[in-house]
């Protein structure tokens, strides 16, 4: 098996773990319509029931989930609104398709979440609004608390995210400075059914992280978000706004997000419809197909990238050396996000991070490839999904005078594999449920 | 299956893998004798060639594996002395066994290392050095070169372990400031013949690697071992006397350490008769036995300790989701060393950090339990082994008042267990092949 046949395996493979992430057929796999009959899961809802039917929601996946709901519901729909991320849009015929920026929120995404907070409020008793969340549905739907601007919001956040803060501290953090995220959403549209539709982007399936689950209670606290500020060193860094917001939280005198058992729950529904599991599997179906001896690894990976690399890297080593834990030829599947400590000044992304630091560990390596890419087809700041790497990688990358190892201590991912001509890219896939990465090992 | 059954199991299926890793065992499988023939792996001596029979070593099996060779020659042996851990002695009737310091070498060490040197010299053409290396070797046998005193090289060492600097990047620099290392042991031997026997504590088993390879070709030059210092950013920082020798051999007014084809080399052997995936392979036996479903990860782990702790929790999680990759009762073995950048100032070693780290991942699963012990004994400066966690691990520490996050950053791991009396203690077991992990998952 020569490593082209490998590389373009892996291509095949990840795209089969894409096709069966994708938004459309998961909605529809949970809620089915029959008449005046809606099925959501096992529970059952009259459509006779309601005046208005209403749409909304924000998330990479919006927009194929907005055509699913539209597929369904016909005509009943009266009025939608749902943002997702530029360039993941899709015409609609009653949903609006609103564009804003992620990962870092932006102005459009502020006047976005407006509209969304606007609709909601205008649902009464007997209608029932949908709610549409996906993967990014946080950072584009951006709604700072009164005196917090969003250039601050962003500030807290990029702060966040450049200190290596998992995923569930960032939305901690986010839920307590805005008025839409940790459940406040559903305060929003009560007394009205609401029903949530969620395709996870979250180890775990946790609701109440998913896109700072809007409608989902909140566990966290603005004690636990004031500790998370100190524990990471950043509390005194912040802007002065989110400080006031969050001690005026810690006194009672700013709302807590509502909390499991309050009331504006209680004609509340969440579905996960999606998450990173089926296409994991769906990876590994393909890979047997192609008579790949197959190993899921775990759906759950997390952790600081370019060590979980290196564990995918000792695995290709151990298939060499003794056929375990399968033999050649192998593939190695796992799902989850990894995260970044950012240390260096260079673009990139994790899953491209992943390959590099992978690519030093299986160097002269002459029958393994790995590729890791993420299911939203944007991996970090950059137009790649991800990249490809082997065991000519560090090799090739002499030939072209780079150090493997000054390109990693910067986080400069991007330029490498660019230069290489081994960046991964899909462009918008219109759906999220993390990131895919393939060990394989041939004969 | 209880968490007590789970961690009881865990305890016997390390066991089975210390009992694998015994040196004796392992030199008498690749060394036999029968009469005055002696075969090692393929090669054949004819013992009447020899006049005399000298033994030298260093590593923390040394003990184990003198009584092995004592075993195999008898009174043929003229002499001979290998030096091991404090605590790792053992009586033997020809060699003789002398302690030194670990993983910081002392003066103890230093003389050990001078007497080798001495009996290396005096072999003759017509006589046979049985050099007996293993895991720990390297700082059990210091001989800094002429102009750098022992303290002066222990400062060197010290902060390439506390970057986070690899086993192969530390000895690169050691062999480069020793007298003894990196095939210099070789020069002092030639013309006598020269058997080594290895027992691997080193991923990969490269020969050049383990214990710094005092009888095996080196292929790091001066120009690596700066090169290195000045990755870490403690090129500044090391000893004038040190920055001298380097930038001597630079400068080619400093013998290079031997390369391979140099005539050194050309009566020696060099024979690895035990490693890690041996250990790892035991421990799966006896899951299986105790009803296991088992994975062997693999036996190439390296990496950040904490990351690594991560990707095995995932596993954990994975198989109680979706009995991916084994269903329960599964067992989940893995082998190999990781690292630890220290950033705390507490006390610990990287199998009970694996543990700290893993610990928070599972928290609540009330049917998985951890272990991760190294083959040695000990764990970086402790008394333990390694460690014990399990789902509950996090709730017994808030119990006793113990912030589980703080004592991982605070690197103080052994603290935290010995306070929830959950070291693994074995005491010195004579051997050293790296680390075993066990995660085992119960029904």
């Amino acid at each position: 098996m020569t490593i082209s046949k490998l590389r373009q395996d892996a291509i095949d493979i990840f795209n089969a773990g894409l096709r069966a992430a994708d938004p459309k057929e998961a909605v529809k796999r949970h809620m089915q319509r029959n008449g005046h009959t809606l099925m959501v899961n096992e529970k059952r809802y009259d459509l006779r029931q309601f005046d208005n039917i209403y749409v909304v929601g924000g998330g990479k996946a919006g927009a194929s989930m907005g055509m699913a709901v539209e597929e369904i519901f016909g005509d009943l729909i009266t009025e939608g609104f749902v943002t997702v991320k530029y360039g993941y849009r899709a015409k609609l015929k009653k949903i609006r398709i609103h564009e804003s920026d992620h990962p870092v929120p932006d102005e459009a995404g502020r006047r976005g979440a407006e509209e969304i907070v606007k609709l909601a409020g205008s649902a009464k008793e007997n209608d029932l609004l949908l709610c549409l969340i996906s993967g990014g549905g946080s950072a584009l739907l951006p709604l700072p608390v009164q005196g917090i601007s969003l250039s601050e919001k962003q500030e807290v956040t990029k702060k966040l995210l450049a200190c290596g803060a998992s995923i569930n501290e960032i939305n901690a953090v986010r839920k307590h400075i805005s008025k839409i995220k940790g459940g406040q959403l559903a305060r929003f549209s009560y007394p009205a059914t609401l029903i949530t539709l969620i395709l996870s982007d979250v180890i775990g399936n946790y609701l109440d992280v998913i896109a700072s689950g809007p409608t989902v209670p909140d566990s966290s606290t603005f004690g636990d978000v004031k500790e998370i500020l100190k524990r990471y060193k950043i509390w005194n860094e912040i802007p002065d706004t989110v400080k006031f917001c969050v001690e005026k939280g810690i006194r009672g005198e700013m709302p807590e997000t509502p909390k499991a058992g309050e009331e504006v729950f209680s004609k509340s529904q969440n579905v996960v419809v999606g998450s990173n599991i089926q296409a994991v599997l769906a990876t590994e179906t393909k890979a047997r197909e192609f008579g790949y001896h197959t190993m899921v690894l775990s759906s759950f990976i997390e952790g600081e990238t370019k060590d979980v690399a290196r564990v995918h890297a000792a695995i290709a080593k151990e298939i060499l050396h003794s056929e375990n834990p399968v033999s050649p030829p192998a593939c190695i599947i796992s799902g989850g996000e990894t995260t970044v400590t950012i240390r260096g000044k260079g673009k990139g992304g994790r899953n491209q991070e992943f390959c590099l630091a992978a690519a030093i560990d299986i160097a002269g390596l002459n029958s393994v490839a790995i590729l890791s890419g993420g299911t939203d087809g944007t991996d970090g700041p950059t137009d790649a999904a991800g990249a490809l790497c082997d065991g000519k990688t560090v090799e090739r990358a002499k030939e072209k005078k780079m150090n493997i190892q000054s390109y990693l201590s910067d986080n400069n991912s991007y330029a490498f594999f660019k230069n290489l001509d081994d960046l991964l890219i899909t462009g918008p896939t219109n759906t999220n449920v993390m990131d895919l990465r393939l060990v394989l090992v041939g004969t």
